[in-house]
């Protein structure tokens, strides 16, 4: 049923982008609109929306289903041609904002046919909206995290001599289920040693050494919302000098980030000062990608915590917060976790300690 | 490296379609022409193409790579706009193809930003090139038939008495893995009982009850291409005189368009050929999909076997051809194999057989 609380917001939010009318494609933002996920493959799928009208969702006919969903149903079959279904609906003097992931074989004929005054990328205003998490949402969010917290414990005691990345990766869906998670967010990293100095790394066959670094990049999902968290664990020996050095300065970059999160501010400041106490270090080329991006529905949603990003932070956004180093001869390290921006600070959602850790 | 061949028939083939260049955005698509998978998630990722000049990969500097692909690299960042990277390479007084599926967020500011003189979908010739698949193609096609065919027999012995669908289902993975596939080309259907008169049914925990039709559509990669295969059996106990009749109609449906595909013939009156055996014997309304689609890197590739298709068959081509009948009181009953278009005719790509076996 569709949430009248967030299309009100969406409505606002598209306001203030001059668009009174859209049509939503993304099926996790229809999901998060209705509380139902459709799946139309390369078929055409979209709600519209528009201030003071009833939603309209258009959906094949292969994908027709019973329950009443708070929109009216706009079905077509394959043979249909798309175009005057969507003129059916639309306002035509109006812009109408479209979803930016619309693929150019809808998009193309659409502007040609003038289904309406102007097509216009009308995304922001739900990425905005959806970037703002409700209460029952922050919930899932916490839960999400705990699990990964938990999970991690667990994670950490599968590193044992011998073993692979591969092997340690392949355990940890089933470590997820057994505490309640339904899915990865994403698949599990595991690098041992050098591969942890490569944030991309999959998995592989490499067997963990004594004085490794031993880096899980983890998330599940719990009632469809993402954790993601990231930990670095030293192997059989007390980190060397160097590498004590750049976990240190990984973990005040991430400190001093979290420290300093609220509402109001630029996402960029929060970048700068992770960024600035790895550069002041003289490791600044080796923390090679952005601090952290938005989470939800979607382990990577709409923003980022990054340089050039001026944006201002809003309350209820939830982003992680992962500075790195990455250095194959010394180390790589990243230490991740997820906020809850609050008016006057953080929430942070992962307990998980960063104390230098030694598997045994 | 950029296949030559494939790129020549592409060119000339988008020629025909009024374009001289085109900017190419489907990973599978890109990895046909190059050899080569690229995938760069929401950034922009395309292979630019245009007759009398050397191909141009777009790319993200994150996704940077030193292997010589045959196109020169155009990398970008995070921070650089997208569209004077897009113009330094394009010619703006000439049309434009873009792929089918070049979300909205690149077209529109294409479009607005005058990158070319038009932007047209210029994705029909590349997936027509694409539809006619060359010789290596076939031999990877034939090969990951074959290895379906032998995989069906062993699917058939994993029913037996007490077992679930999803039980059967879990250990078809293994089993192509251990015939040389390296995946599914899609996640096995396995349908037992009235399950089989639904052509979307997901593998549950139905149980096999005697007198059940026992239904598996499935397929496996082999190097990449994809076998698609259906077949029904029955289990314990030989078919009653109406599963028998239905079974009946359904085979002599597949044999007979079989019979009479070649090139150069609508795709239309293949679908006729199998639905009117069906439509004869009154079935005609449990039959409620398109007789077949095509295939090759992925399991639905562009290309329909369906009534209002009039375009013509060329030889190369490979599609399914799968004619149903779908009563949940009586019998649901595919059968599926994938062909080959040859100039006078098809090869058959599935030898398992079609005659009616019972499973003991």
């Amino acid at each position: 049923m569709i949430d009248k609380h967030r299309l009100e917001r969406v409505l606002v939010n598209l306001e203030k982008e001059g668009l009174d009318q859209m049509i939503i494609s993304d099926p996790l933002a229809i999901k998060w609109l209705t509380g139902r996920m459709f799946w139309a493959g390369e078929r055409f799928l979209g709600l519209y929306i528009a201030k003071g009208k009833e939603p309209a969702l258009f959906l094949n006919a292969l994908f027709q289903f019973d329950e009443e969903i708070g929109a009216r149903k706009i079905l077509f079959t394959d043979t249909d041609d798309i175009i005057p279904v969507i003129k059916s609906v639309v306002d035509p003097e109006k812009a109408l904002g479209v979803d930016k992931i619309l693929p150019a074989r809808f998009v193309l004929p659409m502007i040609e046919r003038n289904v309406a005054a102007k097509i216009v990328n009308g995304s922001l205003g739900v990425d905005r909206t959806r970037a703002a998490k409700d209460e029952n949402e922050k919930e899932l969010m916490r839960m999400a995290s705990r699990i990964n917290d938990m999970a991690m414990e667990q994670f950490k005691n599968l590193v044992h001599e011998g073993v692979t990345e591969r092997e340690v990766a392949a355990q940890t869906l089933d470590i997820y289920k057994s505490l309640g998670a339904e899915a990865f967010a994403f698949p599990s990293i595991v690098a041992f040693g050098a591969n942890s100095a490569d944030p991309h790394h999959m998995p592989d066959d490499t067997v963990v050494k004594e004085g490794d670094t031993v880096l899980f990049d983890v998330g599940c999902k719990y009632h469809g919302y993402c954790s993601d968290m990231t930990r670095v664990f030293f192997f059989k020996k007390e980190p060397s000098e160097t590498q004590r050095k750049i976990y240190n300065i990984v973990r005040k970059a991430n400190e001093d980030a979290e420290a300093m999160v609220k509402a109001g501010i630029t996402l960029h400041s929060i970048d700068k000062t992770a960024r600035d106490v790895i550069r002041a270090e003289g490791y600044g080329e080796y923390f090679t990608h952005r601090l952290g991006h938005f989470i939800g529905l979607e382990d990577h949603e709409f923003g980022d915590v990054a340089e050039n990003n001026m944006a201002l932070t809003e309350k209820d956004n939830i982003f992680s917060i992962e500075p790195g180093i990455y250095k194959a001869d010394e180390a790589g390290v990243r230490i991740e976790d997820l906020v809850i921006v609050t008016e006057d600070g953080c929430e942070v959602l992962n307990s998980f300690p960063k104390d230098i850790q030694v598997i045994e």
